[in-house]
Protein backbone atom coordinates (compact mmCIF):
# COMPACT_ATOMS: atom_id res chain seq x y z
CA UNK A 1 0.00 0.00 0.00
CA UNK A 2 2.90 2.65 0.46
CA UNK A 3 4.13 2.08 -2.59
CA UNK A 4 0.55 2.27 -4.74
CA UNK A 5 0.23 5.94 -2.05
CA UNK A 6 3.81 7.11 -3.50
CA UNK A 7 2.96 6.08 -6.92
CA UNK A 8 -0.67 8.46 -6.07
CA UNK A 9 1.40 11.06 -5.18
CA UNK A 10 3.95 11.21 -7.92
CA UNK A 11 1.07 10.98 -10.18
CA UNK A 12 -1.16 13.72 -8.72
CA UNK A 13 2.33 16.33 -8.50
CA UNK A 14 3.06 15.55 -12.24
CA UNK A 15 -0.65 15.67 -13.05
CA UNK A 16 -0.12 19.36 -11.77
CA UNK A 17 2.82 20.20 -14.01
CA UNK A 18 1.30 19.14 -16.66
CA UNK A 19 -1.55 21.70 -16.09
CA UNK A 20 0.32 24.38 -14.94
CA UNK A 21 2.41 23.87 -18.62
CA UNK A 22 -0.47 23.30 -20.67
CA UNK A 23 -2.76 26.17 -19.32
CA UNK A 24 -0.49 28.98 -20.38
CA UNK A 25 -1.47 28.05 -24.21
CA UNK A 26 -4.75 27.75 -25.83
CA UNK A 27 -6.93 24.70 -24.99
CA UNK A 28 -10.00 24.22 -26.13
CA UNK A 29 -13.54 24.10 -24.03
CA UNK A 30 -16.53 22.72 -24.86
CA UNK A 31 -19.69 22.93 -23.24
CA UNK A 32 -21.45 19.52 -21.89
CA UNK A 33 -25.50 19.79 -20.08
CA UNK A 34 -25.15 23.50 -20.43
CA UNK A 35 -23.36 27.08 -21.45
CA UNK A 36 -21.79 26.60 -17.26
CA UNK A 37 -20.85 23.24 -17.88
CA UNK A 38 -17.95 23.20 -18.95
CA UNK A 39 -15.07 20.45 -19.65
CA UNK A 40 -11.17 21.61 -21.87
CA UNK A 41 -8.89 19.06 -23.79
CA UNK A 42 -6.76 19.44 -20.83
CA UNK A 43 -9.29 17.63 -18.20
CA UNK A 44 -8.95 15.13 -20.89
CA UNK A 45 -5.63 14.78 -21.24
CA UNK A 46 -4.65 15.14 -18.13
CA UNK A 47 -7.01 12.18 -16.47
CA UNK A 48 -5.44 10.01 -19.64
CA UNK A 49 -2.13 10.64 -18.40
CA UNK A 50 -2.91 9.77 -14.68
CA UNK A 51 -4.63 6.17 -15.82
CA UNK A 52 -1.45 5.45 -18.02
CA UNK A 53 0.59 5.96 -15.11
CA UNK A 54 -1.06 4.19 -12.92
CA UNK A 55 -1.98 1.51 -15.58
CA UNK A 56 1.64 0.80 -16.24
CA UNK A 57 2.46 -0.33 -12.59
CA UNK A 58 -1.07 -1.97 -11.94
CA UNK A 59 -2.06 -3.03 -15.01
CA UNK A 60 -4.94 -5.48 -13.41
CA UNK A 61 -6.53 -1.94 -11.54
CA UNK A 62 -9.79 -0.22 -12.32
CA UNK A 63 -10.84 3.12 -12.68
CA UNK A 64 -13.20 5.41 -12.19
CA UNK A 65 -13.30 8.74 -14.02
CA UNK A 66 -14.89 12.24 -14.73
CA UNK A 67 -13.67 12.14 -18.27
CA UNK A 68 -14.12 9.53 -21.25
CA UNK A 69 -16.77 7.52 -20.03
CA UNK A 70 -14.14 5.50 -17.31
CA UNK A 71 -17.04 3.91 -15.50
CA UNK A 72 -16.21 1.11 -12.74
CA UNK A 73 -17.64 0.23 -9.56
CA UNK A 74 -15.78 0.86 -6.13
CA UNK A 75 -17.11 -1.83 -4.37
CA UNK A 76 -15.19 -4.81 -6.61
CA UNK A 77 -11.10 -5.29 -7.00
CA UNK A 78 -9.21 -2.64 -6.90
CA UNK A 79 -10.12 0.95 -8.18
CA UNK A 80 -8.60 4.24 -8.90
CA UNK A 81 -10.98 7.31 -8.61
CA UNK A 82 -9.74 9.92 -10.48
CA UNK A 83 -10.97 14.22 -10.84
CA UNK A 84 -8.44 15.44 -13.01
CA UNK A 85 -9.37 19.08 -12.86
CA UNK A 86 -12.19 19.81 -9.82
CA UNK A 87 -13.10 23.07 -10.44
CA UNK A 88 -12.93 23.33 -14.32
CA UNK A 89 -14.92 26.66 -14.27
CA UNK A 90 -12.41 27.99 -11.90
CA UNK A 91 -9.57 26.99 -13.71
CA UNK A 92 -11.02 28.77 -16.92
CA UNK A 93 -11.75 32.14 -15.57
CA UNK A 94 -9.51 32.34 -12.42
CA UNK A 95 -6.46 29.77 -13.51
CA UNK A 96 -6.47 29.25 -9.62
CA UNK A 97 -8.96 27.44 -7.23
CA UNK A 98 -9.00 23.95 -8.50
CA UNK A 99 -7.65 20.64 -7.48
CA UNK A 100 -6.34 17.56 -8.60
CA UNK A 101 -7.97 14.39 -6.67
CA UNK A 102 -7.21 10.78 -6.70
CA UNK A 103 -8.66 7.95 -4.36
CA UNK A 104 -7.80 4.68 -4.23
CA UNK A 105 -10.44 1.68 -3.11
CA UNK A 106 -10.09 -2.36 -2.34
CA UNK A 107 -13.34 -3.84 -2.45
CA UNK A 108 -15.26 -0.99 -1.80
CA UNK A 109 -12.49 -0.01 1.21
CA UNK A 110 -10.87 3.47 0.88
CA UNK A 111 -7.74 3.18 0.92
CA UNK A 112 -6.17 6.59 1.08
CA UNK A 113 -7.29 10.13 -0.68
CA UNK A 114 -5.04 12.89 -2.24
CA UNK A 115 -6.40 16.24 -3.10
CA UNK A 116 -3.82 18.74 -4.81
CA UNK A 117 -5.06 22.70 -4.86
CA UNK A 118 -2.39 23.05 -7.40
CA UNK A 119 -1.91 26.72 -7.57
CA UNK A 120 -1.33 26.79 -3.99
CA UNK A 121 0.56 24.33 -4.24
CA UNK A 122 -0.62 22.21 -0.88
CA UNK A 123 -1.01 18.85 -1.24
CA UNK A 124 -3.85 16.90 1.34
CA UNK A 125 -3.24 13.18 1.72
CA UNK A 126 -3.86 10.33 3.68
CA UNK A 127 -6.16 8.11 5.34
CA UNK A 128 -6.41 4.73 5.78
CA UNK A 129 -3.50 3.28 7.30
CA UNK A 130 -2.12 6.52 6.68
CA UNK A 131 -2.23 9.91 8.42
CA UNK A 132 -3.85 12.95 7.21
CA UNK A 133 -1.33 16.10 6.23
CA UNK A 134 -1.13 19.29 4.18
CA UNK A 135 2.30 19.18 2.64
CA UNK A 136 3.60 16.70 5.03
CA UNK A 137 2.20 18.50 8.45
CA UNK A 138 -0.36 16.67 10.21
CA UNK A 139 -3.87 18.01 10.71
CA UNK A 140 -6.01 17.74 13.49
CA UNK A 141 -9.55 15.78 14.55
CA UNK A 142 -12.12 17.77 14.22
CA UNK A 143 -12.33 20.34 17.51
CA UNK A 144 -16.17 21.03 18.41
CA UNK A 145 -16.88 24.67 17.67
CA UNK A 146 -20.18 26.57 17.88
CA UNK A 147 -22.06 27.42 14.98
CA UNK A 148 -21.88 31.13 15.55
CA UNK A 149 -17.87 30.92 15.68
CA UNK A 150 -18.00 28.77 12.33
CA UNK A 151 -18.19 29.21 8.86
CA UNK A 152 -19.85 26.87 6.05
CA UNK A 153 -19.23 26.18 2.35
CA UNK A 154 -21.91 25.93 0.25
CA UNK A 155 -22.38 25.58 -3.48
CA UNK A 156 -23.92 28.89 -5.02
CA UNK A 157 -26.56 27.64 -6.98
CA UNK A 158 -28.16 25.86 -3.87
CA UNK A 159 -27.46 28.76 -1.54
CA UNK A 160 -29.58 31.01 -3.68
CA UNK A 161 -32.33 28.91 -3.84
CA UNK A 162 -32.55 27.70 -0.15
CA UNK A 163 -32.24 24.36 -0.75
CA UNK A 164 -33.57 22.20 2.43
CA UNK A 165 -33.25 25.51 4.31
CA UNK A 166 -29.45 25.82 4.00
CA UNK A 167 -29.12 29.75 3.60
CA UNK A 168 -31.43 29.36 6.93
CA UNK A 169 -28.59 27.41 8.50
CA UNK A 170 -26.31 29.76 6.85
CA UNK A 171 -27.73 32.51 9.19
CA UNK A 172 -27.22 30.43 12.08
CA UNK A 173 -23.03 30.69 11.44
CA UNK A 174 -20.61 33.13 10.85
CA UNK A 175 -21.36 32.73 6.99
CA UNK A 176 -21.72 31.08 4.26
CA UNK A 177 -18.41 30.92 1.61
CA UNK A 178 -18.42 29.94 -2.16
CA UNK A 179 -15.27 28.78 -3.43
CA UNK A 180 -16.44 27.08 -6.98
CA UNK A 181 -14.33 23.53 -6.21
CA UNK A 182 -15.39 20.83 -3.96
CA UNK A 183 -11.71 19.43 -3.55
CA UNK A 184 -10.70 22.82 -2.54
CA UNK A 185 -14.25 22.86 -0.03
CA UNK A 186 -13.63 20.11 1.45
CA UNK A 187 -9.91 20.50 2.28
CA UNK A 188 -11.25 23.57 4.07
CA UNK A 189 -13.18 21.48 6.58
CA UNK A 190 -9.98 19.27 6.93
CA UNK A 191 -8.13 22.22 7.75
CA UNK A 192 -10.84 23.30 10.18
CA UNK A 193 -11.36 26.31 8.29
CA UNK A 194 -15.27 25.48 7.25
CA UNK A 195 -17.70 23.17 9.63
CA UNK A 196 -19.38 21.70 6.80
CA UNK A 197 -19.53 22.37 3.56
CA UNK A 198 -22.90 21.58 1.50
CA UNK A 199 -23.55 20.88 -2.48
CA UNK A 200 -24.67 18.97 -5.67
CA UNK A 201 -21.59 16.51 -6.79
CA UNK A 202 -20.58 12.90 -8.04
CA UNK A 203 -18.33 10.26 -6.41
CA UNK A 204 -14.88 11.60 -8.12
CA UNK A 205 -15.33 14.74 -6.47
CA UNK A 206 -16.06 13.53 -3.12
CA UNK A 207 -13.96 10.32 -2.51
CA UNK A 208 -10.39 11.06 -1.86
CA UNK A 209 -12.06 13.73 1.20
CA UNK A 210 -14.38 10.67 1.99
CA UNK A 211 -11.32 8.61 2.90
CA UNK A 212 -9.13 11.57 4.61
CA UNK A 213 -12.27 12.37 6.37
CA UNK A 214 -13.11 9.46 7.67
CA UNK A 215 -9.21 9.40 9.68
CA UNK A 216 -10.39 13.49 11.33
CA UNK A 217 -13.95 12.44 12.41
CA UNK A 218 -15.96 13.90 9.42
CA UNK A 219 -18.09 11.94 7.09
CA UNK A 220 -20.29 12.37 3.58
CA UNK A 221 -23.63 11.92 3.57
CA UNK A 222 -27.08 13.18 1.69
CA UNK A 223 -29.19 15.80 3.40
CA UNK A 224 -31.00 13.04 4.84
CA UNK A 225 -27.98 11.65 6.77
CA UNK A 226 -27.61 8.50 4.25
CA UNK A 227 -24.11 7.28 2.93
CA UNK A 228 -23.74 8.66 -0.80
CA UNK A 229 -24.19 6.15 -3.88
CA UNK A 230 -20.49 6.63 -4.87
CA UNK A 231 -22.09 6.16 -8.92
CA UNK A 232 -25.05 9.36 -9.42
CA UNK A 233 -24.49 13.18 -8.73
CA UNK A 234 -25.79 13.68 -5.12
CA UNK A 235 -26.79 16.57 -3.26
CA UNK A 236 -24.39 15.87 -0.13
CA UNK A 237 -22.71 17.49 2.57
CA UNK A 238 -19.07 16.80 4.18
CA UNK A 239 -19.74 17.71 7.79
CA UNK A 240 -18.23 16.44 11.32
CA UNK A 241 -19.61 13.03 12.57
CA UNK A 242 -20.02 15.44 16.07
CA UNK A 243 -22.27 17.48 14.25
CA UNK A 244 -24.09 15.73 12.08
CA UNK A 245 -27.90 15.23 13.89
CA UNK A 246 -27.64 18.80 14.88
CA UNK A 247 -26.86 19.71 11.04
CA UNK A 248 -29.93 17.51 10.24
CA UNK A 249 -31.86 19.08 12.49
CA UNK A 250 -31.44 22.40 10.87
CA UNK A 251 -31.81 21.63 7.26
CA UNK A 252 -35.69 21.24 6.13
CA UNK B 1 4.93 60.73 -3.24
CA UNK B 2 7.59 58.08 -3.70
CA UNK B 3 8.45 58.28 0.13
CA UNK B 4 4.75 58.10 0.95
CA UNK B 5 4.63 55.14 -1.42
CA UNK B 6 7.40 53.50 0.19
CA UNK B 7 6.74 54.14 3.84
CA UNK B 8 2.86 52.61 3.08
CA UNK B 9 4.25 49.36 1.67
CA UNK B 10 6.65 49.41 5.03
CA UNK B 11 4.18 49.66 7.11
CA UNK B 12 1.47 46.96 5.06
CA UNK B 13 4.25 44.94 5.46
CA UNK B 14 5.04 45.75 9.32
CA UNK B 15 1.25 45.06 10.16
CA UNK B 16 0.84 41.82 8.18
CA UNK B 17 3.61 40.46 10.32
CA UNK B 18 2.26 41.75 13.68
CA UNK B 19 -0.66 40.29 12.78
CA UNK B 20 0.83 36.46 11.78
CA UNK B 21 3.01 36.67 15.20
CA UNK B 22 -0.40 37.39 17.53
CA UNK B 23 -2.73 35.25 15.74
CA UNK B 24 -1.25 32.06 17.02
CA UNK B 25 -1.50 33.01 20.33
CA UNK B 26 -5.11 34.47 22.10
CA UNK B 27 -7.18 38.18 21.02
CA UNK B 28 -10.07 38.40 22.26
CA UNK B 29 -13.49 38.88 19.92
CA UNK B 30 -15.76 41.46 20.72
CA UNK B 31 -19.50 41.59 18.85
CA UNK B 32 -20.06 45.07 17.47
CA UNK B 33 -23.70 45.58 15.94
CA UNK B 34 -24.87 41.64 15.84
CA UNK B 35 -23.34 38.12 16.72
CA UNK B 36 -21.25 38.01 13.21
CA UNK B 37 -20.14 41.81 12.88
CA UNK B 38 -16.74 40.88 15.10
CA UNK B 39 -13.82 42.61 15.95
CA UNK B 40 -10.75 41.66 17.68
CA UNK B 41 -8.33 43.64 19.74
CA UNK B 42 -5.84 42.62 17.43
CA UNK B 43 -8.13 45.13 14.77
CA UNK B 44 -7.42 47.93 17.30
CA UNK B 45 -4.11 47.22 17.64
CA UNK B 46 -2.81 47.05 14.51
CA UNK B 47 -4.61 50.01 13.41
CA UNK B 48 -2.83 51.84 16.46
CA UNK B 49 0.49 50.60 15.09
CA UNK B 50 0.19 51.97 11.30
CA UNK B 51 -1.56 55.48 12.05
CA UNK B 52 1.60 55.47 14.71
CA UNK B 53 4.45 54.85 12.00
CA UNK B 54 2.89 57.06 9.60
CA UNK B 55 1.81 59.57 12.36
CA UNK B 56 5.98 60.03 13.67
CA UNK B 57 7.29 60.99 9.44
CA UNK B 58 4.02 63.07 8.95
CA UNK B 59 2.45 64.39 12.04
CA UNK B 60 0.44 66.86 9.99
CA UNK B 61 -1.34 63.77 7.81
CA UNK B 62 -5.27 62.63 8.96
CA UNK B 63 -6.80 59.59 9.58
CA UNK B 64 -9.94 57.89 8.13
CA UNK B 65 -9.71 54.03 9.82
CA UNK B 66 -12.29 51.26 10.36
CA UNK B 67 -11.59 50.99 14.00
CA UNK B 68 -11.00 53.34 17.08
CA UNK B 69 -13.20 56.33 15.71
CA UNK B 70 -10.83 57.59 13.75
CA UNK B 71 -13.05 59.22 10.95
CA UNK B 72 -11.61 62.46 9.12
CA UNK B 73 -13.26 63.58 5.87
CA UNK B 74 -10.83 62.38 2.96
CA UNK B 75 -11.75 65.67 0.63
CA UNK B 76 -9.56 67.94 2.90
CA UNK B 77 -6.07 68.15 3.48
CA UNK B 78 -3.25 64.70 3.56
CA UNK B 79 -5.54 61.98 4.34
CA UNK B 80 -4.51 58.05 4.93
CA UNK B 81 -7.65 55.37 5.40
CA UNK B 82 -6.36 52.11 7.07
CA UNK B 83 -8.37 49.18 7.47
CA UNK B 84 -6.25 46.59 10.22
CA UNK B 85 -7.87 43.34 9.09
CA UNK B 86 -10.49 43.60 6.65
CA UNK B 87 -12.44 40.08 6.49
CA UNK B 88 -12.50 40.03 9.90
CA UNK B 89 -14.53 36.75 10.46
CA UNK B 90 -12.33 35.09 7.71
CA UNK B 91 -9.54 36.18 10.21
CA UNK B 92 -11.43 34.73 13.95
CA UNK B 93 -12.69 31.14 11.90
CA UNK B 94 -9.92 30.74 8.78
CA UNK B 95 -6.94 32.76 9.81
CA UNK B 96 -7.27 33.05 5.85
CA UNK B 97 -8.87 35.11 3.43
CA UNK B 98 -8.19 38.45 5.25
CA UNK B 99 -5.87 41.95 4.37
CA UNK B 100 -4.41 44.89 5.32
CA UNK B 101 -5.51 47.68 2.94
CA UNK B 102 -3.98 51.30 3.24
CA UNK B 103 -4.98 54.42 0.52
CA UNK B 104 -4.04 57.87 0.74
CA UNK B 105 -5.66 60.96 -0.34
CA UNK B 106 -4.45 64.45 -1.01
CA UNK B 107 -7.52 66.86 -1.36
CA UNK B 108 -9.53 64.16 -2.05
CA UNK B 109 -7.47 62.91 -4.91
CA UNK B 110 -6.74 59.26 -4.60
CA UNK B 111 -2.87 59.07 -4.57
CA UNK B 112 -1.86 55.43 -4.46
CA UNK B 113 -3.62 52.19 -2.88
CA UNK B 114 -2.61 49.26 -1.02
CA UNK B 115 -4.23 45.42 -0.15
CA UNK B 116 -2.15 43.26 1.52
CA UNK B 117 -3.52 39.48 1.37
CA UNK B 118 -1.49 38.59 4.33
CA UNK B 119 -1.25 34.66 4.51
CA UNK B 120 -0.92 34.38 0.77
CA UNK B 121 1.81 36.98 0.78
CA UNK B 122 0.25 38.90 -1.98
CA UNK B 123 0.78 42.65 -2.23
CA UNK B 124 -1.42 44.58 -4.42
CA UNK B 125 -0.24 48.21 -4.94
CA UNK B 126 -0.05 51.30 -7.47
CA UNK B 127 -2.44 53.58 -8.37
CA UNK B 128 -2.08 57.24 -9.17
CA UNK B 129 1.84 57.80 -10.14
CA UNK B 130 2.42 54.53 -9.78
CA UNK B 131 1.35 51.39 -11.51
CA UNK B 132 -0.79 48.81 -10.33
CA UNK B 133 1.55 45.69 -9.78
CA UNK B 134 1.46 42.27 -7.42
CA UNK B 135 4.08 41.82 -5.76
CA UNK B 136 6.05 43.79 -8.33
CA UNK B 137 4.50 42.66 -11.69
CA UNK B 138 2.57 44.88 -13.16
CA UNK B 139 -1.27 44.53 -13.41
CA UNK B 140 -2.58 44.89 -17.06
CA UNK B 141 -5.86 46.81 -17.77
CA UNK B 142 -9.04 44.94 -17.98
CA UNK B 143 -9.41 42.75 -20.95
CA UNK B 144 -13.19 42.62 -22.19
CA UNK B 145 -14.97 39.10 -21.61
CA UNK B 146 -18.42 37.96 -21.97
CA UNK B 147 -20.67 37.21 -19.06
CA UNK B 148 -21.24 33.58 -19.82
CA UNK B 149 -17.27 33.29 -19.22
CA UNK B 150 -16.49 35.16 -15.94
CA UNK B 151 -17.16 34.90 -12.35
CA UNK B 152 -18.34 37.36 -10.44
CA UNK B 153 -18.16 37.45 -6.57
CA UNK B 154 -20.92 38.76 -4.32
CA UNK B 155 -21.77 39.21 -0.50
CA UNK B 156 -23.25 35.98 0.53
CA UNK B 157 -25.84 37.64 2.22
CA UNK B 158 -26.74 39.96 -0.77
CA UNK B 159 -26.85 36.63 -3.06
CA UNK B 160 -29.05 34.77 -0.92
CA UNK B 161 -31.67 38.15 -0.99
CA UNK B 162 -31.28 38.14 -4.27
CA UNK B 163 -30.67 41.81 -4.02
CA UNK B 164 -31.35 44.29 -6.97
CA UNK B 165 -31.71 41.00 -9.14
CA UNK B 166 -28.14 40.19 -8.59
CA UNK B 167 -28.21 36.27 -7.67
CA UNK B 168 -30.53 36.26 -11.38
CA UNK B 169 -27.48 38.32 -12.97
CA UNK B 170 -25.22 35.48 -11.25
CA UNK B 171 -27.12 32.97 -13.27
CA UNK B 172 -25.70 35.00 -16.57
CA UNK B 173 -22.07 34.34 -15.43
CA UNK B 174 -20.63 31.36 -15.16
CA UNK B 175 -21.32 31.35 -11.01
CA UNK B 176 -21.02 33.58 -8.23
CA UNK B 177 -18.15 33.26 -5.83
CA UNK B 178 -18.01 34.25 -1.88
CA UNK B 179 -14.75 34.83 -0.34
CA UNK B 180 -16.02 36.90 2.40
CA UNK B 181 -13.13 39.99 2.24
CA UNK B 182 -13.83 42.92 0.26
CA UNK B 183 -10.13 43.65 -0.63
CA UNK B 184 -9.12 39.94 -1.28
CA UNK B 185 -12.61 39.82 -3.30
CA UNK B 186 -11.31 43.37 -5.43
CA UNK B 187 -7.74 42.20 -6.06
CA UNK B 188 -9.69 39.04 -7.64
CA UNK B 189 -10.91 41.79 -10.25
CA UNK B 190 -7.69 43.57 -10.55
CA UNK B 191 -6.36 39.99 -11.04
CA UNK B 192 -9.33 39.85 -14.13
CA UNK B 193 -9.95 36.64 -11.72
CA UNK B 194 -13.88 37.81 -11.22
CA UNK B 195 -15.42 40.36 -13.91
CA UNK B 196 -16.65 42.40 -10.81
CA UNK B 197 -17.80 42.27 -7.43
CA UNK B 198 -20.63 43.23 -5.33
CA UNK B 199 -21.08 44.10 -1.75
CA UNK B 200 -22.08 46.61 0.78
CA UNK B 201 -19.38 48.23 2.35
CA UNK B 202 -17.96 51.28 4.04
CA UNK B 203 -14.59 53.51 2.25
CA UNK B 204 -11.68 51.71 4.25
CA UNK B 205 -12.87 49.07 2.42
CA UNK B 206 -13.05 50.00 -1.39
CA UNK B 207 -10.68 53.42 -1.19
CA UNK B 208 -7.61 51.50 -2.14
CA UNK B 209 -9.19 49.53 -4.62
CA UNK B 210 -10.84 52.10 -6.11
CA UNK B 211 -7.29 53.94 -6.71
CA UNK B 212 -6.16 50.94 -8.19
CA UNK B 213 -8.89 50.17 -10.45
CA UNK B 214 -9.24 53.28 -11.68
CA UNK B 215 -5.96 53.19 -13.12
CA UNK B 216 -6.51 49.52 -14.90
CA UNK B 217 -10.14 50.36 -15.96
CA UNK B 218 -12.46 49.86 -13.27
CA UNK B 219 -14.88 51.86 -11.12
CA UNK B 220 -17.03 51.84 -7.60
CA UNK B 221 -20.40 52.22 -8.06
CA UNK B 222 -23.55 52.35 -6.07
CA UNK B 223 -26.33 50.12 -7.88
CA UNK B 224 -27.56 52.66 -9.58
CA UNK B 225 -24.35 53.73 -11.00
CA UNK B 226 -23.43 56.98 -8.87
CA UNK B 227 -20.06 57.25 -7.20
CA UNK B 228 -19.90 56.00 -3.49
CA UNK B 229 -20.10 58.69 -0.92
CA UNK B 230 -16.71 57.68 1.09
CA UNK B 231 -18.59 58.32 4.50
CA UNK B 232 -21.10 55.34 5.20
CA UNK B 233 -21.53 52.13 4.24
CA UNK B 234 -23.40 51.26 0.92
CA UNK B 235 -24.23 48.72 -1.31
CA UNK B 236 -21.53 48.85 -3.86
CA UNK B 237 -19.73 47.09 -7.12
CA UNK B 238 -16.65 47.15 -8.65
CA UNK B 239 -16.64 46.94 -12.07
CA UNK B 240 -15.00 47.47 -15.53
CA UNK B 241 -15.62 50.79 -16.39
CA UNK B 242 -16.28 49.12 -19.92
CA UNK B 243 -19.10 46.89 -18.40
CA UNK B 244 -21.00 49.58 -16.24
CA UNK B 245 -24.10 50.10 -18.65
CA UNK B 246 -24.22 46.82 -19.07
CA UNK B 247 -24.37 45.23 -15.34
CA UNK B 248 -26.58 48.30 -14.40
CA UNK B 249 -28.99 47.14 -16.99
CA UNK B 250 -29.43 43.52 -15.79
CA UNK B 251 -29.77 45.35 -11.94
CA UNK B 252 -33.01 45.45 -11.11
Amino acid sequence: MENKFQLAKDVIYEAGNFIKERMAGDFAIEEKSRFDDLVTDLDRDVQNLMIQKIGDRYPQDDFLGEENGVVSDISKGNVWVLDPIDGTVNFIAQKHDFAVMIAYYEEGVGQFGLIYDVMADKLYSGGGLFPVTVNGKELTSFEDKPFNRSLIGVNSGMCIQNYRGIADFGQQTLGIRGIGSAGISISRVLEGRFLAYFTHISPWDYAAGSIMGEKLGYTIRDFDGHSPDYKTRQELMFVPKAKLSEILHHLK
